[in-house]
């Protein structure tokens, strides 16, 4: 009943919903038009959780007291300012955003996604381009997770991408698995380009680094190695058996990780970045063979530590920014959860251990 | 006569000078140690002159006044205290340096750069890890070039790159042509990588933009395309030759560069990015065909912007952090310059006119 026909014809990338002059692209904007009528190509979803960026978190947090004492009171204003503001959830220090939960509540006649009233998901493009008006105050959320319950809406442009949650699984469990399937994909597809290749993925006991480690050996990898940054970690991940070789090294430190790396049967061929803190590129390059490739998948990356880094090395490899997009990237994601029990445990421990925190 | 051992091992990456705690890359670094004293596998260079990173430079007009009417001694001053702090010249906004030229003043017994005392180099490493100490306070320089007259001394690590500059050349073009020279070396690379590529180069009229133009068609392009912001700069690229198309567009408007590549020949296979201007992400992904590949080269690029602005857009594209390293980029570059006339006539131009400036 509000589908409206505008003067200005929508874009399927949402350019007619930026505000800036002169105009950018949705993700660029410094504020979105949030109203909620919505152009003929659109859809509306009610939202009922944010889940935020790590990096963007973490950045909350130690603005705000620090990791563990943080003001939770101080995190919640910011974030309820920055949307207010700017009509999206978009951490101005990290530029980063996040993801969202919600329930279709309308969609425009020319909606090209397939979306029916009533269909529960989750967004797979960030938050930093997404038109998000929050109604509740954010009043059911104490500020100290990245899980935010919250009642708003928020609306899908034509060339958006949002997966439906599957029935037959939690869906806690769904949603973290595809807050991160990019990844897999995008390491399944590199590795491919090898033959045999040998994966480091840096922060393999996290999301999208085990969900990267099965994609490397499903996609033919000779030897995987998992770094991760303490023993507890390691021991989880050879529990799950996702990779050949399991190691503990500081990612920020260039030399360990290089030396750790190289210990396990490296350098690597590809080099995997998943760890949401800065300071990794050096150590990342350190550890990659002469025309490897290291793919960084950290919103904490920065471009010119990279490109500046490879070139002070010396290093003739391959740098790739990791596209959260690649097409079947969710199915291709869910299919690892399925399929690989080593996966799913590690997914369930994190799970459990955040709704116990 | 100076040559020292140490009781720390020199490292070929220069870890022996980081001053931080804990230890990271040079390039990472807050602050290297600038003795003047060599480990064994050093070089020391005296410096003659310093060529800021076009972006790094930007930053500093725009702080201290604006392009045309900035306080050069304010910046000059500037330089001066972040050489003094760091013990390198990096800018702490874009985290850029530049390079340097010099003679060589002495080579540790076990330098494996083959360098002599006396050799006029140019360091293809970035200033940003090169350990740098000014002698003369910068009296030569009034701040409004990047172009720095500099007496000093710098040191380059075991691992470290400089070339000696050619004699039969003008040594100012030799200089801008190294600058740029991973570009056109890695534009080759991915070009190979596809049939009969359509290439755009936006900045195609600048340094690294016309050196890639080149590159590009040398690699197989099957067609070419050149974007510059204004018609004066068509112009000057038209005559040169370069490009099958040449069109105006400001690469910061997403919309605009997606229809002026697409109105000439576009969507491109390889779009490589040269302009030194922040916000080029968006616009660069969508004038870049599904399966395409984007090479950022400008030290302006963010990281988040374009893996945000990809997955935003949907769209399938491999995306490369400009690594400034690959081998035989240096003579691969001057090669260029020699057997393509329109090169040596833009970078001659561009030459003439600085020095008019």
């Amino acid at each position: 009943m509000t589908t409206r026909t505008s003067e200005l014809t929508s874009d399927p990338t949402g350019l007619h919903r930026v505000l800036d002059e002169p105009a950018v692209l949705p993700q660029a904007a410094r504020r979105l038009d949030t109203r909620r009528e919505l152009w003929p190509d659109e859809v509306r979803i009610r939202v009922e959780k944010l889940n935020l960026d790590a990096a963007s978190f973490r950045q909350l947090e130690r603005k705000h007291g620090g990791a563990g004492q943080a003001d939770g009171d101080a995190i919640r204003t910011e974030v309820l300012d920055i949307v207010a503001s700017r009509g999206k959830m978009q951490n101005p220090e990290t530029g980063s955003g996040g993801m969202l939960v919600g329930t279709v509540e309308e969609v425009g006649p020319d909606s090209p996604l397939g979306l029916a009233v009533g269909d529960r998901v989750t967004t797979l493009v960030s938050l930093t381009l997404t038109p998000l008006v929050i109604e509740d105050g954010l009043r059911r959320w104490d500020g100290h997770s990245e899980q935010v319950p919250c009642d708003g809406y928020a609306v899908l442009f034509g060339r958006s991408i949002a997966a439906v949650i599957p029935d037959d699984l939690p869906s806690d469990l769904s949603l973290s698995v595809m807050d991160v399937c990019g990844a897999p994909a995008l390491t399944a597809r590199v590795v491919e380009g090898y033959d045999g290749a040998t994966v480091a993925v840096i922060g393999g006991g996290g999301k999208s680094g085990s969900l990267s480690l099965a994609a490397a050996r499903r996609a033919g990898a000779g030897r995987t190695i998992g770094v991760v940054p303490h023993e507890r970690e390691a021991e989880a991940l050879r529990a799950a058996g996702l990779a050949d070789e399991v190691v503990v090294a500081d990612a920020r430190d260039p030399i360990a990780l290089r030396d750790a790396v190289t210990g396990a049967g490296g350098p690597a061929d590809v080099t995997v970045v998943c760890v949401d803190v800065p300071g990794c590129e050096g150590g990342a390059i350190l550890a990659t063979a002469e025309r490897g490739t290291v793919i960084f998948f950290s919103m904490a990356t920065s471009f010119s530590a990279a490109a500046l880094g490879a070139e002070g090395l010396a290093a003739d490899v391959t740098m790739l920014v990791g596209n959260g997009f690649v097409p079947g990237h969710a199915a291709y994601a869910m299919g690892l959860l399925r399929a690989d029990p080593g996966v799913r445990q590690l997914f369930e421990a994190r799970l459990a251990a955040e709704a116990g925190a």
